[in-house]
């Protein structure tokens, strides 16, 4: 039995941090295992040779003119167990937050019919906006924490996920923590242990990833464990770095360096290692990144509520640190990538500009900070794939086949060819909503 | 006949700036004309007796409980002939996106058939998310800007149109600019004498706007004489008032005083005036505005864009200036007043905290910037309909009913009561797409 399959289209991808590439009806050659085999344009010689072939197995997508594909996106940072309250409470102050809202609502993943539902329901919301890998921070708990990486593989999801670990007595509430921090390391080497022995069963695969949550709330001797482990397993690992100026002065104190420099005398900084937020990093916090090749998850949204302050994007990615896109949920509201993408755009201008009226011009902005939606969108597919050294982001060969199919009939007013492809590339990133992303794919299986 | 009609389900509106009334399974009694007759409480000894009688008469709309009502929202700017646009050329500089897309797209109108279609598909696309009222930019041309005033009365939006009066011949392109000055006055009110023609055969009803674009586009002479029109008529005005430092700088050149007070002087400053941007206002500024009970349409989006700061919102506020909520397509990319409310909040909190992590947190922002997503939703009901002197945004007696029934089953995460009806608001204000607002109404008839 023929088991390829092509599909036949209009697509865009970043070719680079400033330049999307258009590929007008190509035909995109996928393997057995979801991967591309091969992309052909209209004009190669053996395009209509190898279209037959697909055609006459039966195994020939054609999209229609009114559709176009685009990559799957990367959310590099997601609570997926804080979606019950995406969007509330978002006017108080971080501790009320935290106490009254947050903490309570982890503890109750313990409820594993109640982790099921949710669960669920924020990875078919991820994907329904185009998500087709995401990495997620599920809870303190680990039988809900494996059980959101089975979800992740059964409903089709590249979900990378982790336990949560955060045992510091004072810092966490009793009904939301680690029972200490040997059994955080033990629990966490459990969930590890468990999801590796899944991990290769679905297509697309699942992975642990080391979680904690972050300095402050978490023992020097946990913290100490837990980095022994990165080494051991080589896996990723997620925490949240300089988010703000309470969690960077934080760091400061108890150990006199910055989180960068802590977490990396910890063990935590390695290629595969993601960490969220990060605007207040300084110049030699770069540098160190930089050399680990560690990225950053970029969470404009809920930056504007936790973060005191904009991430320098444009400034960090010169300095050569690669930066993903992430919502954030639940410090972020939205599940969609896309709304992450206007908003990372939106708030490196006003870094650029500068928000205060009051000011001089020259007085106001810091130059050289405003993103483009090229640099956006590069960020929320490439970006994203290099953060967790995976084949994803791109439609060539070697990668991958994650992708989401746009129904350029909703939602995106077209009266007249654009004027360029870029144009309607933009119109898309910024006009889309849920119900014209028709399709979604991962590892070559339609998921939506 | 019996001819009114009820609805009875659970609703929020503004009650005031900061606080939101929540009317738990209300009975809404609309007249005959689309206003509300009477609201009735389920504690009220009257409501059975009275919802009896709609029932009888099967003039009774029951909600389910996975069903809320909102007001209709009021979009205070938006440049309707830019839809076709909207999304694209953002990262270019104004002089391109007004130079290379916008005039040339602006000059399209005089072919009725491509107004038809744009103008149809822009009172629906704005319809669809809730926008029950808008008020609209046409082109310089004046039938299709009739055109667009026809339209909303067909389609069934509470339209308030302007025929853009746009007469300097340096600063305009001969594509796209008024004949003359003279022409540009007598356009002007044969544009207003058509729409008043027709403006009461509408339930809703239908206004037509005077709108000089900005002073940098319009003579000296054209505004004197223009201003003399608004005295004549006492209809709508609408215009960008100092939008960013170059416009505020413009005006302050040609005139050695502000645009408020240019704007003031030339006659334009009423109690329906509606100044589109406008964060460079000085105290002075916002004096002379409170004392003629203008209003600002704020454009958090676009004013990411070509604004170069946010407008203190807080401030102006506090200061006695009146703020709807707007679009601005297509300097702003969304027309959905939903996206205006989030990006309102955000922008005022990056105002707030500041926005350069390099700078001391105490030098960073300004304080008491930020406003609440009350603030925001207000501004977008009751603040619009107080913009235009209009009984729209509340659900009270005598207001008109205009409403969006919200589907709670799509995109929203419920699992169990939210602690507070604010938060379950707060979900619908950031989590809603047009695909969960199910249904529209403008003045007591559904549209949507």
């Amino acid at each position: 039995m023929f088991k390829k399959i092509a599909v036949q289209g209009n697509a865009f991808y970043s070719e680079n941090f400033d330049n999307v590439k258009y590929i007008k009806n190509g035909l995109f050659c996928i393997d057995e295992k979801g991967f591309i085999e091969d992309v052909y344009n209209k004009t190669d010689k053996n395009y209509e040779f190898v279209r037959e072939k697909y055609l006459k197995h039966g195994k020939l997508k054609i999209l229609s003119k009114s559709e176009v594909i685009l990559p799957g996106f990367v959310d590099l940072h997601n609570h997926a167990s804080q979606w019950p309250q995406a969007g509330t409470a978002l006017d108080k102050p971080l501790e009320d937050w935290l106490g009254e809202y947050t903490f309570p609502l982890e503890s109750k993943y313990k409820n594993l019919d109640f982790a099921n539902e949710v669960y669920t329901d924020i990875i078919n919301a991820t994907l329904s906006y185009g998500t087709t890998t995401a990495l997620y921070f599920a809870t303190v708990d680990r039988e809900p924490s494996v059980l959101l990486a089975r979800l992740c593989g059964e409903i089709g999801q590249r979900g990378l996920v982790g336990k949560v670990v955060m045992d510091d007595h004072v810092a966490n509430p009793e009904f939301c923590r680690d029972v200490s921090s040997i059994e955080a390391v033990k629990e966490t080497e459990k969930f590890i242990e468990e999801v590796l022995k899944f991990k290769d069963t679905y297509k697309q695969k699942i992975y642990p990833v080391i979680t904690p949550r972050f300095i402050p709330s978490c023992t020097d001797k946990c913290l100490k464990e837990l980095g022994k482990i990165v080494n051991k397993y080589n896996i990723h690992v997620q925490t949240h770095c300089s988010e703000s100026d309470w969690e960077h002065g934080f760091v400061k104190e108890k150990y006199g360096i910055s989180d960068t420099e802590a977490l990396d005398r910890f063990g935590f900084l390695t290629n595969k290692t993601i960490l969220a937020h990060a605007p207040f990093l300084s110049d030699d916090d770069l540098k160190i990144i930089s050399k680990r090749k560690s990225s950053i998850a970029h969470c404009p949204i809920s930056n504007a509520y936790f973060a005191n302050s904009v991430l320098p994007f444009k400034d960090f990615y010169t300095k050569g640190v690669n930066i993903g896109m992430a919502t954030d949920i639940s410090g972020g509201y939205s599940p969609s990538i896309y709304s992450a993408i206007r908003q990372s755009v939106i708030s490196s201008r006003m870094l650029n500009e500068g928000v205060n009226p009051s000011l001089q011009f020259d007085k106001r902005g810091r130059a050289n900070s405003a993103i483009t939606l090229n640099n956006a969108f590069y960020s929320a597919t490439v970006g994203g794939g290099i953060a967790l050294d995976l084949p994803i982001g791109k439609f060539e060969k070697g990668y991958a086949f994650d992708a989401q199919i746009i129904d350029l009939t909703k939602n995106i007013p077209t009266y007249y060819p654009e004027k360029n492809e870029t144009d309607l590339l933009h119109k898309i990133l910024l006009l889309s909503e849920s119900n014209n992303i028709k399709e979604v794919w991962v590892q070559g299986d339609r998921v939506k």
